[in-house]
């Protein structure tokens, strides 16, 4: 019962483990393409797989106002929907509903709002997202909470952790348990370390499959989210898995693995992608300024992304410039191959216990930049 | 010295052939994705081959406006440009000079224009445009010619026509001849018998690599279009490919190929894909219409592109409503993949000695429509 999850080694507080679902394993550190809407966003589904990911990201609020979550049911669920058969693990529309909906109304039994797309009014509750993501198949299922809007004084930050934990307990009995799928709760409780501390504690009685930590990235700043992170980490079950959700930058990534995450997702790779933005070893390029168009070099030497592998920077400016699909298209897969290369290298330092050096050594290339740009 | 053309095999008077190129071979019939500003829009350069195209259109008057044709050649061409390393047909300009350009001066001895993209002031001439396809590195290099308005009168059809006579003449002169690498004329004439005559003899008389036809599939319709290729192919020397440009949709290219055609290009399969709409063996699907919503059916069974192999009309349906990238991606190369499958069908048949038969198949089912759906 549940989805399995086993530590292959450690390195500090960092965790090397194997997460086992219904649909196959993810060995993490691992980081999550986003599909938001059924689609990891200008990618086939085998070019995501390509790039060494294993597990995908679907939004409930997204696929629950179109298609239609008992339509993606209809159709065989989430899995054979967007032809992704890895794991794949659905947020609760909790974020969305705060972040994108019309109109929201909370109240203690959920949150009703009005669509972004046609403005009908739809509700939410702790029961009905788990109700939707077991019809859209996840792998694993989010508990539904309230994002702590940041930022929220602590009085503010408590209420709204509690509102959530109420909720937690109610998407736990909910939640039909079965082999290979896993049921998450999310840490909320802002900046305040006691209020993170009071909802890890009340998620670990509750008992979920893995423990998420949620409202960070929202503009607190690296230093806090780290701050927060070692403060949390520790309070959670060290033999379960842990999410740092929405996060974020390569080097976000690779501080929160040194503080004990496992699990991350962010739009960042596939977004930037879209706007022209290459990550690298060597920190970002923006592909659009005019000081690559003549430029016959990848973005980066040795990745093995389509881009990279067949493209000059000169072409992609172009490609950009002129608003060709294409751009979006090798720019996406570039990023999403370097967070998973990023991933892939934080894995083998852990298992190495090298991580300290890899580390130092990620931080000075970043710190770097792209110092040999024509 | 110049592109190599063998006839392997006649049915009537379709023809298939071999057509040889300093980058590799094109069995004929051939249909040629196209690459306007050197990328075929939403498709990786490897994708296209994997839909057996085996050469692509790359556009003068869109490259050299943007990134410009010198910087493509100081890159190394277009080929390594768009990482398409097979062969290359550009066209000579003439066409999007007329269609897209504002302000435009035509002269005897060329047309000076405002570039669409920042209207600056840019002039072609009948051997600036040979330049410009060299600067590019094209396999096949078209003539520059001046695209006769639809409707003309006779005497404006003569008068256009014999202008790009006279303007073939010097771009064959201005031609640098290279082994592998091939000019060709094209036939104008409008809808007149007797010039179109006429302009083949003009241009056998000077003798060029192949023969296009142009200014057709320009609001004719099919019927003229085929009466005037019945009027015209017989006098194009039998030992050359036959381009007939721009053309078309599926049925108008089955009837070109009956009619002694050898290669086609055309925006149609992608142009179609990035508007919801798809070509089948039993017609075309619009995949915005709401009927397809909740169809579990692929759009075509058999079909080997990732769109017909790996999702659902209802996914691609999903993907066209919410504007996903992905369903332009997807829709792109199921076009491309049946247009090549069309090829591939008529070169089988003409082998075969099949091809009334297998043009009667087509028919019928194109015919038939999609009486399955839901």
């Amino acid at each position: 019962m549940t989805v399995g999850f086993s530590l292959l080694g450690r390195d500090g507080e960092a965790r090397r483990g194997l997460l086992e679902t219904a649909h196959g394993g993810v060995d993490t550190p691992a980081f999550m393409p986003v599909g938001t809407a059924g689609t990891v966003k200008a990618m086939l589904p085998a070019s995501v797989a390509a790039t060494g990911a294993q597990i995908v990201l679907g939004n409930t609020y997204h696929l629950m106002l179109r298609p239609g979550a008992e339509r993606v049911g209809r159709l065989g669920g989430l899995h054979r929907f967007m032809n992704w058969p890895g794991p794949i693990l659905t947020d609760s529309g909790g974020f969305q509903v705060m972040s994108l909906s019309k109109l929201r109304r909370i109240d203690p039994d959920g949150v009703t709002f009005q669509s972004h797309i046609d403005g009908s009014t739809q509700r939410l509750t702790p029961q009905s997202s788990i109700e939707i993501q077991h019809q859209l198949g996840a792998d694993v299922t989010m508990s539904f909470d309230e994002c702590t809007p940041f930022p929220a004084t602590h009085a503010e930050a408590a209420a709204s952790m509690r509102l959530s934990m109420r909720w937690a307990a109610r998407g736990k009995t909910a939640f039909a348990a079965r082999a290979g799928y896993g049921l998450f709760g999310i840490v909320q409780g802002g900046v305040y370390e006691d209020l993170r501390l009071e909802s890890a504690r009340a998620l670990t009685d509750i008992a979920f499959d893995g423990y998420a930590i949620g409202g960070l990235a929202v503009g607190e700043g690296q230093d806090v989210m780290f701050h927060v992170l070692d403060a949390t980490v520790p309070a959670l079950p060290a033999d379960r898995p842990r999410y740092l959700m929405g996060v974020g930058r390569p080097a976000d990534i690779v501080g929160a693995v040194r503080r004990g995450i496992d699990l991350f997702d962010c739009v960042m790779p596939t977004r930037a992608g879209r706007t022209a933005q290459a990550f690298t070893w060597r920190g970002e390029l923006n592909l659009r300024n005019a000081r690559h168009r003549d430029d016959p070099r990848p973005i980066s030497e040795g990745c093995a992304c389509p881009a990279c592998t067949g493209h000059s920077r000169a072409y992609l400016h172009h490609l950009i410039r002129s608003d060709e699909i294409l751009g979006a298209m090798l720019l996406t897969w570039h990023n999403l191959q370097f967070y998973q290369d990023v991933m892939r290298g934080l894995r083998g330092a852990i298992a190495a216990q090298s991580l300290a050096d890899w580390c130092a050594g990620f931080d000075e290339q970043q710190a770097m930049g792209d110092i040999a740009a024509v």
